[in-house]
């Protein structure tokens, strides 16, 4: 962010700017505060929109507390956003002032490549995320469309079939939802006991694995081989041999968290089923829309805790402790984010990526 | 090998038997010797074979060798077998008395599980594999449908896709010459420059990688994110990450041979390009028809050293120093390894086996 801030001195000659403000962390204490800078005006491809929600979650405190050390402080995070259109481009077809739009952790790509031929942006060698300086491995969880993409890309989204959500966090429970709404079997898979009945009766999984008890061998033994596929949620480490015997034959395990450490391959689990690891992070843009109204349809929303955005740093000390369920809201953070989003490099893409994301139904608050 | 020795007393009581003899080891030395013993003779569903030639492979030798504590002595090797039929039972209808016929790594399964009904014999829970004692995870490894199979399962088949080739051993040749029968560029991936002539000059490869030489990283890095597909044949510990790398965008990464040790999964390289990695293990009855059919078709052989049976123990020392190209083969094993895979108590099922793989063309040489 440093960065961006001295060349966006250079750029100031170039092109009018105007003065914005977001809440930023100076260092790796993670505390927010408000913080001024500048950034373009809306030009002809832009929207500009008036933040009304944006999610938090584990990401967002990783970055900030610079735990994987590619920080550059000051840092604005925030990359499950949602807003109201205030200005539209002269070129702008898809939206008008008053439309609700999102903006998830990709801002660009270049649009020429063969991913992004395929509608698959999130693939592209080029692509930008949300955050300056946000790297690869910290940037991959997002809400909806990390579960929708994998679950329509590798064939698990039919009603026969047999799903394992492993994590019931942000990411989790959308899982349960989404498969539920398919018609598909869930079992949620987690190691935490206490989370069995917010699965099955709230949630409405069919079954509740627990994978950290000795007293819960005999069910893990009683399921093995019985998955179709799995959604893996889970950013802490932790072993995958007993998620493919899950699987089976042809099973697919797929991993959506980022665990800061490379885990063990069961190869040879793997040969004996014909089973496959795969991994998958976020999804294009048309996805995302059909990921939108898909979730539109069925009315399926994300559970969240709304907080006002100076209740954030607090929140954040919560989310560390894993004091929350899901996913936070900032209620009302408005211009604070959005100045954000439009202040990295890659500004002149949120265009692209909002005209796509342009909301069917109006009741649904989705972080992306 | 003893225990099935003293079951089958009591089986002698139930059924006429055959005195026969294979070539077995009696203890981790190895060394291969005459050994006599008893089987039942043929029945109904039955065919005898007279075995002319049997691959050896270094899985062989690690059954001999007791490298994975689990073999029991004596055992008689061999798993890649080739024969003329002597005997037909009364019910077999697809074999006559002269027919060539051979059998695989594979010699029973249930017959009526799911894999079972959808041709997936080879991932049958009761799979039976031709060793007594013979464990999964070193039985993996076999000729043609070893290839075969995952190409065919994964779609790296087609002559619009870059295939990688990891070792140019007795499956990763096969594999050159299958994917260049289909049209598909290849590229042979080698931590030995000096295979780079015989990839490319011999077995017809496009291009050459060697992953261990500084001087070779500016090609792997030029040939990043070009492979459709790799087939990793290589049974030695090795970083699957440069393998990774070396994919596009929704590539695949089949591991075919099955490294002592489990390898470290470079989970956020597959996340950020929607690859996978998969595991295959020979393939079902049906599919090794077909593969025999295609390397007919295609006058496809293995490259073979021909060795008589006497010289086994000199074959199997040089096998342990990498002193051969390929695969070898015992020339006049005769009724020697027949005997052996007649012998283990799942004779019963090694007519359905050979049923199926009823030659089409005589003058291919196979092993499965």
């Amino acid at each position: 962010m440093s960065k961006a801030s001295s060349s966006a001195t250079a750029e100031e000659k170039e092109e009018p700017i105007i003065k914005v403000y977001g809440w930023a962390a100076r260092d790796s204490s993670g505390i927010l505060s408000p913080f001024h800078f500048s950034r373009r005006i809306n030009g002809d491809n832009d929207i500009t929109i008036k933040i009304i929600y944006c999610g938090i979650c584990h990401t967002d405190l990783a970055l900030l507390k610079d735990e994987s050390g590619i920080t550059n402080y000051p840092i604005v995070p925030g990359h499950e956003i949602v807003g109201e259109v205030t200005k539209v481009g002269s070129s702008v077809k898809k939206f008008k002032i008053g439309d609700k739009a999102g903006v998830g952790c990709m801002v660009g790509s270049c649009g020429s490549c063969n991913n992004c031929k395929q509608d698959l942006e999130n693939y592209c060698p080029k692509m930008i995320w949300t955050y300056i300086g946000y790297n690869h491995q910290d940037g991959l969880k997002t809400f909806g469309i990390t579960i929708y993409s994998p679950m329509m890309h590798f064939g698990l989204n039919n009603p026969d079939q047999h799903l394992g959500v492993v994590g019931l966090g942000g990411l989790g429970h959308v899982a349960v939802k989404f498969a539920k709404a398919l018609g598909m079997k869930v079992t949620v898979i987690s190691s935490s006991p206490n989370k069995h009945k917010e699965a099955l009766e709230r949630l409405g999984a069919d079954h509740f694995l627990v994978t950290s008890h000795e007293d819960q061998k005999q069910l893990l033994q009683a399921a093995m081989g019985t998955m179709d596929g799995i959604l893996d949620t889970v950013s802490a480490p932790h072993p995958l041999l007993p998620l493919v015997n899950l699987l089976k034959t042809d099973g697919k395990l797929i991993l959506l968290g980022a665990p800061s450490q490379p885990p063990e391959l069961p190869h040879i689990p793997l040969m004996i089923g014909r089973k496959i690891v795969g991994g998958s992070a976020i999804g294009g843009m048309k996805e995302t829309q059909e990921m939108m109204n898909f979730a539109a349809k069925h009315q399926i929303t994300a559970d969240v805790e709304v907080i006002p955005m100076d209740y954030v740093n607090t929140a954040m000390e919560r989310l560390a402790k894993g004091d929350v369920k899901y996913r936070y809201l900032d209620v009302e953070a408005r211009e604070v984010l959005m100045t954000r989003s439009l202040s990295c490099k890659t500004h002149r893409f949120v265009h692209c990526k909002i005209d796509v994301l342009h909301w069917d139904v109006t009741d649904v608050i989705y972080g992306m």
